[in-house]
């Protein structure tokens, strides 16, 4: 067996106030036919990231509705994670100088899983490319692969390099399922598995999303020296350039100029391994200048689930400016606070953002900036739009849905018999 | 024995170019009364910082001279290593809350590390507060004490907090002989040992200070954006307060409108467990805006020994605007290579910035941009300067005046018998 991930308990049933009772009867009636199902994701971290982060939760669900199901990560040494890396980064579009010596460190590592993979499954979800080899190199070693095989693509492949998705293309034909988030997303060529559209979601009742006190807000902004009093906007992303942190600060000071005691706060994540990341914080910084209403956090100054979870709520206005988007969770975090969201017409925020019902899709930082204004200077109507967008959230993107997404997706899976 | 550091021979004959015949036969003849004499310096880190840095070069010169000298490091727990860090804040000035508890912790380890401490030695140089209660409690285990304990202290005790500078003077009272670097540093009170006064040294063959190539130069700068043919000035320190960074780029800007092609290369050092390093850091980012003739660098952006000594000898100037310092070994640095140092009169750079002479001595952000314009304006009153400042440090500040002073105390200390 691969590495184990333990689990917190969650239940179905703390959901019902959230999503209702035709949403939880529905999840109910489509489990009534998987208890016992043994089911088993698998994806490359425990830890950080949006994977992970759904997983967590995901998986606990799908035990207290009476499914077998755990969750196991594949093992690799830091060749293999630069490899897997560069596979990512090649996928999303940047072109990589591809070696037959990083063929093999993947396959090795995927086969080395492969033999450590000792028990069968009804449903074996396979999170992303990291550990898409695993199907086919259980058959190689075992001579059989058992259950239903799903890969969950949680990648916008549409400027994929040709010569990686080939390679990923060969190990994913085989499986069962793929799922896509977007339709655009999904490969011409890919022949073999039955494609579905998910959408990822959030956990309404995670640490980043759930509801908090306003005494806990007012805590944390205090902490930051973040003015209450003040109005204030907010994004949270990577330090990248296509999460345009520079356009989010030039469009701020238009805005500020009609509101001057307009506050900013960015936070973004840092890895210590990531030299890209840090110079594009500095970057930021750089831009920020002495602007001290302008907050630039990360997990250095002690941001994490809660301080990230006030900040959006917080808000006046919640920003995603990217000029490119596979999904972008920070913006169904932003709306499902109850925060209009104004953000870049790009990728998955096309599915979020309802133009001038929940927030404003833009093309420019001066676009940005006069849909902030408008936004501050009519509260009302930013408080309608973002109850407007917590509904929209609470209908498409809780995990009940992706729950029920998954469910239905075995129930409909031909051939499906619960194990013993 | 505690942790034992592993040593590359060096020899005293490589260095006989560098400070002529007369120096190393002084050493050859302060050596030879001391052949076999076991030495054993301790201090707290194998790497990073000065202490180490002085002691991986001072060792194997003691070895080469026929001293049997070795270099031990205590072992420490996280607690251990946070109660030292207060005391060196609280032993330079910054006033710090203690407990018994903290006392405890600091007792506790050196107990244990003296329960380590198996063979005797002719010589114990035990360097700065963390290990300074070795001598006291190697007494009280073995009920005896063998050979002569120096302590060195490298820090400015000047406006050290009076409760922790009675602690440890506690401890170094029995030492035979207490060494600082400057006489202001001496502490009234410590009448247990004979005080004798030696300053700080750098290594003229180590990686930071070796002379490199013209080429290895330039391909540093172009490594790093920094344009060869335009003038450029740096300093080397930690992103703190005391090191005024946001001063040395508001004379970089004074002095820019008479240079507008000046460039100023900032390099400091991050320690993840520093959270106070960060913030100034990102302050200092912030007040260098987006003029990227700014280079603010560190070991984040790959900045090693080579990387340093390459910017240093590049330099036009070099700075060091200083507005505590205890001694400032990047100015002797910055001497080494042949450039006029323009620095804060304080501490430590009283010694080695002789004003006028091999560089300036300020007060102010307008003095410093004033002294630096005027070096800029006259290339080869630079250049004279920056060689008075070479010789001032072949004189003074090499390690091998720093292992002369050494072999003379170790030579002065009555009822110096070689072991066996």
């Amino acid at each position: 067996m691969l590495g184990s991930v333990p689990l917190t308990a969650k239940a179905i049933e703390d959901y019902r106030p959230i999503i209702g009772d035709e949403a939880v009867e529905e999840i109910l009636s489509l489990a009534s036919g998987l208890k016992g199902a043994k089911v088993l994701h698998i994806n490359a971290t425990a830890f950080g990231g949006g994977v992970a982060e759904l997983l967590s939760a995901m998986v606990p669900l799908m035990c207290d509705l009476g499914l077998d199901a755990s969750w196991q990560v594949i093992t690799g040494n830091d060749p293999f994670f630069n490899v897997t890396k560069a596979m990512h980064n090649s996928l999303q579009g940047m072109i990589t100088q591809w070696t037959p010596e990083m063929w093999n460190i993947w396959s090795e590592v995927n086969r080395e899983n492969a033999s450590r993979f000792d028990e069968d499954y009804d449903f074996v979800v396979v999170h992303d490319p990291q550990p898409a080899g695993l199907r086919q190199m259980v058959e190689d070693s075992r001579g059989r692969v058992a259950g239903k095989w799903l890969w969950r693509c949680h990648i916008d492949l549409t400027e994929a390099q040709v010569e990686v998705w080939e390679f990923v293309r060969s190990y994913v034909q085989n499986y069962d399922v793929a799922i896509f988030t977007m339709r655009e997303y999904v490969k011409e060529g890919l022949h073999g598995p039955k494609v579905h559209i998910v959408a990822p979601a959030i956990d309404p009742l995670s640490l980043k999303n759930v509801d908090i006190p306003l005494a806990t807000v007012h805590e944390v902004l205090a902490r930051y020296g973040v003015d209450p009093a003040r109005p204030m906007i907010t994004q949270v992303s990577r330090f990248d350039p296509w999460k345009d942190p520079l356009g989010v600060i030039d469009a701020y000071r238009i805005a500020k100029k009609h509101f001057p005691t307009l506050q900013l706060v960015m936070v973004g994540s840092m890895a210590n391994d990531d030299p890209e990341g840090w110079a594009y914080y500095e970057r930021t910084l750089r831009r920020a200048g002495e602007d001290f209403d302008i907050f630039i956090l990360s997990n250095l100054n002690g941001v994490g689930n809660v301080e990230v979870n006030a900040f959006q709520s917080a808000a006046q206005v919640v920003i995603q400016k990217s000029l490119r988007e596979g999904f972008g969770l920070t913006v169904t975090e932003g709306l499902w606070k109850g925060r209009p969201v104004v953000a870049g017409a790009v990728g998955g925020i096309l599915l979020q953002v309802q133009d001038g019902v929940n927030g404003y899709l833009v093309q420019s930082v001066q676009e940005c900036a006069d849909r902030l204004v408008h936004l501050l200077e009519q509260p009302a109507l930013a408080q309608s739009m973002g109850e407007a967008g917590r509904e929209h959230v609470r209908k498409n993107f809780l995990i009940t849905r992706n729950l029920r997404d998954y469910l239905r997706i075995f129930n409909q899976l031909s051939g499906y018999q619960p194990s013993q």
